[in-house]
């Protein structure tokens, strides 16, 4: 089966949803995806974009994405963090994943980034096994941190 | 002593840097830091700022500073990602900490962000206790994964 990679556009962001609706449900969190069509439009396609996405076709079907942003590190300059990537379940085996993965971090090497980064989850153990044979470290020592809408709230009111 | 906050300034950017200096040799990786002033100065204060900062002041020195950037969740939308927090050692124990997070939480909520987030070391327990004490929670389960330029270019060749 052949498939092509091209930027994703506005029109693309109902398939980007179900995507990324389908990782959640990947990652045992189904419930957990609260954003929209209208704010992934919104969101990627403003006057400052917050995100940009690859998407990869088949026969006008998307079936994987990536989407990924820049942010900034104190040690090294300018990075790209690699937010989601995704294949369709049904579309696996055939190289979109690793055709995606390479297409973000070729644009960020042609960006000059000092890094790209992104996080996994521990028990994914077929994805950590990718990111490190292309050479990907896994650093065990940062632990993530956040605070959602509600503690957000609740720790300002007891201020 | 009396300090006061304020966003930070183009010209705070040294002793932004000093303060970068320091906590990267708190976390063990003292020649980790490769970016300079002008860097700083150039990404934090051009056409698309890739970054905001407040810096605690007492009598016009610069004591502690945060750094934060915009991100983006799939699941949530638009959040605040936490890069550095840092006080100078000799003015630990005055809150100065605990009111740069403050303001930063506070520039997100007013924002409408529906996350704030930022890594910790796993060994640094008093920041982890801090953290959870204000309503953070510490992401067990996902690990952060990084490409350096070299490992960047390394994979890029290989392909």
């Amino acid at each position: 089966m052949n498939f092509s990679i091209r930027e994703g556009k506005i029109t693309d962001m109902p398939s980007v949803l179900s995507l990324i609706k389908e990782l959640a449900h990947f990652e045992k969190e189904p419930e957990a995806v609260e954003i929209s069509v209208a704010d992934l439009e919104k969101d990627g396609f403003g006057n400052a974009p917050l995100f940009k996405t690859y998407v990869a076709e088949i026969d006008g079907e998307i079936v994987g994405m990536a989407l990924f942003y820049p942010r900034y590190s104190t040690w090294k300059g300018p990075t790209i963090h690699l937010e989601d990537l995704i294949v369709k379940k049904n579309k696996r085996g055939l190289n979109i994943g690793s055709e995606l993965y390479k297409k973000v971090i070729t644009y960020g090497s042609k960006l000059g980034v000092k890094r790209m980064e992104w996080v996994v989850l521990d028990w994914n153990t077929p994805a950590i096994e990718f990111y490190k044979k292309t050479g990907a470290y896994i650093l065990d020592d940062w632990k993530t941190v956040q605070m959602d809408e509600l503690a957000i709230k609740n720790y300002l009111d007891s201020l």
